[in-house]
């Protein structure tokens, strides 16, 4: 951390924040200056609140200069951590995605759903049993029959699957019929689910909230971590920005951002990260070519009935030509597209 | 809901969207025009989504016209609504200060801060017990301990205790220990907590989300609203932007917004909202200004020893020159300032 | 500035940064942690780039810790600037009201409200000639005859006139006609229109860009006083956010932000601010309470047939309203409201 | 255009709307529904405000329906705009690469860095004479110098040259020495530059505004289309949002946003979208994934002794690698990689 001093600071405001600083365990380096005086800081271990020192008379500003995040961050893991699913393997050299609709809405939609994506080459099925609507009048999900009826077409369709969990219950309730625990954008702060999820043996994809920075969303993940579940996929969606030609503005280049800070694998959401149909196959290739481990679209097979977002998701045909264009993407990315393996394997 | 179509739409697409809007028990009233044909629709009842229509061929875009909230609504309650927290109304004639530490630390600290705070004039005290922070390795609150405190320097000081629950659990034990229950922020679309606050006996003080719309945070109390409790105050505390000169933008356009739409209070949180405590004066006596119904501060008697947000914490006098500031500037509202009556009536 | 190595910075790469330094004829000195280097940098002038250094091996962030601008600081001159405008003096004890309409639409329209807003208590009057719009269909303004108008109505009504230009051959153009000159927030860097604003013997109301910090407004001011320009009065109109409730989010906490780092007045723009009539006392109440010098609003007297932001602008009776409430809280922030005597000083 | 009345509107209040509507020569249906009156209005040929009607008693809401630009959508001319620049053409089958040094500093630095990247297979070589700085005391360019320094080099290395223009005078400048003007992010509603580049005989590279909406961008270049000049390409550089890892958001879903929306081509800046070289590589692949018909980007020889934004440029060695990988990636968009052939074409 670094103390920058006003010009008109004192001796005495000066020394007061060295005392300060060794009352706290750590160094003080004054660097005095043509203009002002700034203070280094030395045997921080990360913990120190920039704001703590930022409050101390004569000073003008108290900057951070390491990163608040530990176990997720690539100096403490440098290797990718390669996240396994149902058999499917997330980060690692194989391309993945993930289909399906917004929200289970029966057994004959969510099968039907189900057959269409794996056939074109899903790796996961997506769908929504506890749908977080910002309106209490909406739709909110079939609840613990979604959950059966998710569990049911894993079994008959040999597809794992990912769900959301809105609450620690929730969360118990996954456990029992679902691969891999979603958190959503709105609760990506919500830490008694955070620490819940990190308590779980299932893998939990963690989506970066509407207004959170890369920062946040790490610290986030290292919740779960912390708890001690490793087995986080991060997932851009789209942050809320004055930009209106799509429902939100999927922030891409956050992508090679957290690959550079952290080992944990990534995907991007381009169906919520637009809320447009015609821009899902763009943004999902965007997302590729940006180094994206793989992306999570919805799909429906009659969108103008779905219960939630039907304007986002694409129709199974759509669906197979966005495959087709992730197969011939794949080689110039140096990845691999693994549908028939990864799905093969998951049936020994 | 208007629906607007393409200029290329054909008659049969035209067609099928008013067969639709038939479908779904709605009217549709095609107007054709020079360029292109909108339809109007009636007899929509709130629950519409605008995507679902906006998804059919030939469509240009679904425009809803009706806001998505009902009982938070001014149509349906014109006149304001007075929350009653210990004795203490809020949205009334007097302005309401809440005043208090960001984290309840310790009894002498807590107690301390509320001695001085309700003597220059505080009508409630605020302090967390559960503290939702960005890092797993920051103060997390100290949890029941936190809330016995709290309880205790209530009884001692007489004034009544504002304090956040982070899930379902939390408002079990605040029920309990505390007079309101504050939704934060990160929480404000965390509707496992909605409800469940919704279920409440005690009134919520409900934050609005760093990156909410009003529409998003007037369905966030119709959440509330919907399950039972009408005790709901809002709370406009900064949102997410460019704008780096403060830690949020503290947004008070949305206070006489939020008056027009809503019969519901509205206070603000200059603390939060600018996250400098240079500026927590001067972004108060604009937030009275604009028309809120009070204003929350944290106040802190050793800010540079703070557990958490030690740099946006004003120290007791200046809450007292804020005091004095409220006091004058109330008679300019038509507004009273009632900290004396108020606090007395407490005691009866 | 401080330059912060990365933890696997090499010996080698921490000397070339300070070689770097050495040639710039600056001075290093090296901080060593227990995770990592740091190096703070002395002898800067303020003109030194922090990507320069940051783009060096082994470096992870180069942090500049001294603020760009110069004549427009508090550490260049403590004192608060009073710019004076047509013996109308902005900054001084007295608040400003600045009215008129948004566009000078003809010789009958300008003279009936710039009597109308003079007799209620404006201390300038506004009003556009060459209008910044968006669309190259809407009506641009009546340009030179505009400013003819505006001259008229000056020397008939006894009102300085304030109004935008878009280029540097407005400015010549202004210098004949009108007694300030606006910058608008469009125009903000446009630098080749600062630095003729610069050379001008007319005072400069520089508005800030829809996206543009408070240090890129300060070094925009900064432009116009190193040309030589001293009469600089800053304004802050709204800002670019996602929420939607306003048309564009007027950012008042800037107020006090700007006043804390430059001498230059500077008032707010409720009408821009907020984009809605409905809005624009409370937001004028609010802006003065958070310590502008005075607000600029849009008056017209037939909004309906307004050419350009009629929901916008709000009609005489409400200005007259507007100007109550300012008379009211004056006396609060300490100020006076001196609409008669500057008006008569005007006429001497 | 719909107007929403109020629920509480009256039957006259709707008949003033009507006869405002016939007042201006267009024609009202209205729409009674079962919670309030909806008026649809056709006739309108786009140049209605729709605040116009949004300003009169008992009116709710008005929203425009129709896009407001015309000659630039893709309704005026549904084949796309290939714009010819010295030779090359940008929009047609093949990528288009744009790349040199972000400002001329030397004849020496601007000739090396040309002949490295033409070498590499770059189209178009950039290089700025005059610099829009943030700060006056910022490096602002050779000027003429720097425009003389690329002609020169665009003769003796074979490569046609795009370069700002900062004010009408520059375009006069520009037409002497160069094949493309470029108007920056922060003179996107520049309008007295947009009305003389739209006069000129050059094409035009026009930037969208660091907070323009789509809308915003497409009517900016409307000035110049309408004025004229059909050769305009438009460029996607980055927003600005919360969002802090990267200096802008690169807002990539505005890519097929634009193409739906106009005939125009579009190219994205990954160097001043991101700020960061290491995200260069990355975010020019996602861009022509997305749909972009090419990229620009700032190389450097030495980036360590740039005059601006040296940590932003790549090496030549990086560029080398970029047009690789645009080669891999031009076949799966369905698109040419030409730059051996248009270079020759230019040389005939």
């Amino acid at each position: 951390m670094l103390v920058v001093m006003k010009k008109t600071a004192t001796k005495e405001q000066i020394q007061k924040v060295l005392d300060v600083i060794e009352n706290l365990g750590l160094t003080g380096h004054p660097i005095p200056g043509a203009q002002r005086t700034a203070i280094g800081i030395t045997g921080n271990k990360g913990s120190l609140d920039p704001n703590l020192l930022g409050s101390l008379e004569g000073v003008l500003e108290a900057i951070a200069v390491s990163k608040p995040f530990k176990q997720v961050s690539r100096e403490w893991k440098s290797e990718d951590t390669v996240v396994e699913v149902g058999g499917v393997k997330i980060g690692g050299d194989a391309l993945v995605l993930i289909a399906g609709p917004c929200a289970v809405e029966s057994y004959e939609q969510c099968s039907e759903i189900a057959r269409a994506v794996k056939k074109s080459g899903a790796n996961l099925l997506r769908g929504g049993a506890f749908k977080p609507r910002t309106s209490p009048y909406s739709f909110q999900g079939l609840g613990e029959e979604g959950l059966k009826i998710l569990a049911r077409v894993r079994e008959e369709v040999g597809i794992p699957v990912v769900t959301e969990a809105l609450d620690p219950d929730g969360v118990d309730l996954l456990e029992t019929y679902a691969d891999m625990i979603q958190i959503g954008a709105r609760n990506m702060q919500n830490f008694s689910l955070l620490k819940r999820a990190g308590r779980s043996k299932l893998p939990v994809l963690l989506k970066r909230g509407m207004s959170a920075t890369i920062d946040e969303l790490l610290l986030a993940a290292e919740y779960i971590v912390s708890e001690g579940n490793k087995n986080v996929v991060l997932c851009e969606r789209g942050v809320r920005t004055f930009s209106d030609h799509t429902r939100n503005t999927l922030d891409l280049s956050c992508i090679p951002a957290v690959k550079e800070l952290s080992h944990l694998p990534i995907i991007s959401d381009p169906s919520h990260g637009t809320g447009r149909r015609e821009q899902v196959l763009a943004m999902s290739r965007a997302s590729v070519a940006s180094g994206a481990d793989g992306v999570i679209v919805e799909v429906h097979n009659k969108p103008e009935n779905a219960l939630s977002d039907g304007h986002q998701a694409i129709l199974p045909e759509m669906f197979q030509d966005l495959v087709d264009e992730m197969r011939a993407l794949a080689p110039v990315m140096r990845r691999t597209f693994a549908d028939r393996l990864v799905t093969a394997k998951h049936h020994e």
